[in-house]
């Protein structure tokens, strides 16, 4: 940046690179919409003043200039889709700017997968910033890709565009005092550090915030959020594809805090993006809740830029980056065009750059599986009568645990979608341990067949739901041919993938082709009987045992609660 | 600190150190008033709640409970104090954390001075942060004792408590995009910058904001605190010894912009922080202006703390920093007792605690005069008829030039008591040059005798005014016997002087002692026939060749608006 000619533009003695005139500035410093025109030079903000002279003119004809959106809180993964796709889909959406804790692919991949995520991300049009994950893996009954410890933590936060310590979900480990996750955050110091604190209140909640966590994106409830405020966290609330907390969270917000909430996506799936719009939609719906709009534009770009010290973004000001909006209307938040660094990089919706990333390039084959026989996948009917049964809790990702009497066959505990009890299997697929976990879920409604995903939170191993066990290791075979990915089975054929071969999580495949296969892979779930919404991400988090009360890994089932795998009996 | 200890607290698991009881808790981050009891901890505040369980209880008794305050902008030199003394003055005020730049001490001895200043800073109960000075020496038309260049800037950058760039005063040189200045702001990157640019206004503060500066507190009219809010800096409001801002400024400040405001005292004597107080007479007045006393306090709290990125700073929040004051009543901000890491260290006014640096220790030699004669101090009176007189204006610091016929004798211009004009003199006392500058100055009114002192912004040379060329001598003499100070002089006499042997600007005594001679020097001036305010205060201004018009150095008098010394004819 030639910072000298920018002051020249600045003064009126050189010619801009670009002038936008008759705009109507959406000032996020003061709340206020300022009329004038905005000079840029060098990619940044030269001036806001009676500017002119420049190679190229926009005329923004009384419509508004808004600075680019930042989103403080999304996981990249969620989306399945890779870095220049992710920006083809939330780029028109006038997201410019975002954080993600990159936890999925690191544990899979370690902090290699995320330094390969971060280059990527630096040939995209639109600023992605990082935080080092603070929980990999997030129990030792399970089997990760990669472990990170406090060195790790420290050597990540020497990289440029790493913030802080990523969403501190260990939250009973700091309040229980566990020194390795305060080591963690100890490594931290002087950084922003996340908080993830879900239902965590009085003298717990002083506890957790002991080493000062600077933010919470998992309140659902109104005295929750106001409690958090006040105790110093800035509130990000959040609007994902499952998890909805706006409406409850958005009547705490007032003069007196609106500048320490943010507005948040956390997940949202490719098609959400797609229908409904990214961050842009969470500023709408806020909005159309009833929030002034100019303070809704600051809860997704100063507040954000301001809690994460994003120098130079969240506002349209002198040596500013040219990262601009122009709007049609403030109330709809209708999104004319988008400007990355003063040019043009979107309008109509539709993004005006190309895919950069060469579609061949990925980090390393992950998906590791030991050879392993049909058998394998047997679960022993063992002495006692009943099992415990894995029972989902529609819309939520917790469980519940329930005992049963199970079907059995020739020794063996073999499912029964007559009593919608089915075969759930993870299979490890990092270190060919050749370790199988084998239980029993209800809720799934599978009629026949098998899903299959190597996205399964947060280890990443392979899970499968099933009917029968044939089609579940078809299931398998198939995730592992493709490296990774979802899949869809019914009698001993594969009847749709979409292979994710990045990490086991992401698609190198174009947006709209993934969200097209994603839509036919439900469509057949649902012809087998499958009566959950959104099955893939169901299954996706039966098998993360930090949330409560009965999950299974490849170790085994884990009783959550109590924080240890079930013993067979 | 032993964070496991502080979250055991925290848990309530633990015995606090201290609980303050029955407080009403000025909550600095959602601006409300909260009623309850605050554990303390490790000198962190463990939690807010119904804490009991304590070795010591403090019943706050209904009183307000509010965060130390913290005092963004001044200068350390301002009020002749070492720092040990200036928190004996401060902290029973309330302030329990400033930001200071040390360009004067800095100016004399280079960031040697700086390290030793910051030192003794680790010594008090009050929590000193710096920012590394942008602008030493002001200009080249002055010998000062030593320089700064991008590299210091960046070796001090390193140090901890040094915070970021200090007040850019070289506004003309970053408009003119000066490369030697820039560097110097390039080397701060990342790091909070602050501003200093008075009336700097349009297309010239868009310039001056190319490389994101992110205070000011200079602004001194409505419109220009907008606009410089409206470019993103943050309004540091001023209220110092000399510089009164607030009335102007305080009607700019709303909802949508309080939390981008401060209240900073810049510049506050001794004397005035004795009298009426340090940033805690800001606070009440703003609020017998109008402003919400909740507000006011967060302008000099968290406000501060977020710019600065002062973490634990600036609430009263677990992890924070138990920095605390009583308050009897919130209207008045009247401060019964201050807790500095949660232990007493002022009551009533006084400060529970001794100052704890050796009262002989001090940098070093800081005051070299090359040895000269009373005849060195004649004005030779040159062939022109007139000679041009710097001419102060009351109440500012601004000067006129003044182009008179003045008396002479023996081939001399001599002072004329009777026309108010009277010698002024410049000696340079860092490099023992021999450098003397000598002028004539109007508005003083003194009758005989003469004023010295070595505080004379920013190289601060010794600067003198008197009547008659054998007085001048002697206090010249007096001060480099001192080894800095201010003195007054008649007949030949010393008649008082208070030495200033720290770099020359700071007094080992105490406060009592320091303001006592101050008053004295100021009596005695009166006596003499001065008829302006602070003599010694405005005498520093005279050879400060960054403030139009007519200035005086050791090289001779400077035309500030031409940017050059003026040639004698």
């Amino acid at each position: 940046m030639d910072l000298s000619r920018l002051i020249r533009v600045a003064r009126g003695d050189a010619e801009a690179d670009v002038v936008f005139v008759n705009a109507r500035i959406v000032n996020t410093f003061t709340g206020e919409i300022e009329e004038g025109n905005v000079a840029v030079a060098e990619g940044r903000v030269a001036g806001i003043g009676d500017y002119t002279e420049a190679r190229e003119t926009v005329d923004v004809a009384g419509r508004y200039l808004a600075p680019g959106l930042i989103d403080g809180h999304f996981h990249l993964e969620s989306t399945y889709l890779h870095v220049d796709q992710f920006a083809r889909a939330v780029v028109p959406r006038g997201t410019l700017a975002a954080v993600t804790d990159l936890h999925e692919v690191t544990n899979v991949a370690g902090l290699e997968g995320m330094r390969y995520i971060m280059e990527c991300g630096r040939r995209i049009p639109m600023d992605l910033f990082f935080m080092a994950p603070s929980c990999v893996p997030a129990t030792d009954m399970e089997t990760s890709g990669a472990t990170l410890g406090p060195e790790d933590i420290r050597r990540a936060l020497r990289w440029k565009g790493v913030l802080g310590l990523g969403e501190l979900m260990n939250f009973p480990g700091v309040i229980g005092g566990d020194e390795h996750v305060l080591d963690k955050v100890r490594a931290a110091h002087g950084r922003p550090r996340d908080g993830h604190a879900p239902h965590v209140r009085g003298k717990a909640l002083n506890a957790y915030l002991s080493p000062i966590i600077g933010s919470d994106h998992e309140s659902t409830e109104y005295d929750e959020g106001l409690e958090k405020l006040r105790r110093g966290m800035r509130l990000m609330i959040r609007e994902g594809s499952s998890e909805k907390n706006l409406e409850e969270l958005l009547p705490l917000v007032n003069d007196g805090n609106y500048h320490r909430c943010m507005l948040v996506v956390d997940d949202r799936s490719a098609l959400d993006v797609l229908r409904e719009g990214d961050v842009d939609a969470v500023v709408r719906k806020a909005i159309r809740l009833g929030l002034d709009p100019v303070r809704a534009i600051q809860m997704a770009t100063l507040n954000v830029a301001e809690y994460f010290r994003l120098e130079g973004l969240g506002g349209i000001a002198p040596g500013y980056y040219a990262n601009m909006l122009v709007l049609r209307d403030l109330d709809t938040l209708d999104i004319a065009e988008a400007y990355y660094r003063g040019e043009l990089v979107a309008r109509d919706g539709q993004a005006m750059f190309r895919s950069s990333l060469p579609s061949n390039e990925w980090i390393k084959r992950t998906v590791n599986v030991r050879e392993f026989d049909v058998e394998s996948l047997s679960l022993a009917a063992g002495t006692s009568e009943t099992f415990p049964v894995i029972e989902i809790v529609p819309g939520q990702i917790v469980t519940r645990r329930r005992d049963e009497r199970p079907s059995r066959s020739n020794g063996s505990i073999v499912a029964d979608p007559d009593r919608d009890l089915l075969k759930l299997v993870v299979v490890e697929r990092h270190k060919a341990t050749g370790n199988i976990g084998v239980g029993l879920v209800g809720g799934f409604g599978l009629r026949r067949g098998a899903l299959a995903t190597s996205v399964a939170h947060d280890s990443h191993n392979i899970v499968v739901v099933g009917v029968d066990d044939s089609d579940i290791y078809a299931a398998v075979k198939e995730v592992e041919r493709n490296q990774g990915g979802l899949c869809v089975v019914a009698g001993g054929e594969v009847l749709a993938s979409l292979p994710l071969p990045i990490a086991g999580l992401l698609s190198p495949e174009p947006l709209e082709m993934v969200a097209a296969k994603l839509e036919e892979l439900e469509r057949l779930a649902r012809e087998l009987g499958c009566s959950v919404n959104s099955p893939f991400s169901v299954l996706s988090f039966l098998a993360l045992p930090v949330i409560p009360e009965l999950k299974l890994t490849d170790m085994g089932l884990v009783d959550v609660m109590a924080g240890r795998l079930l013993e067979r009996v």
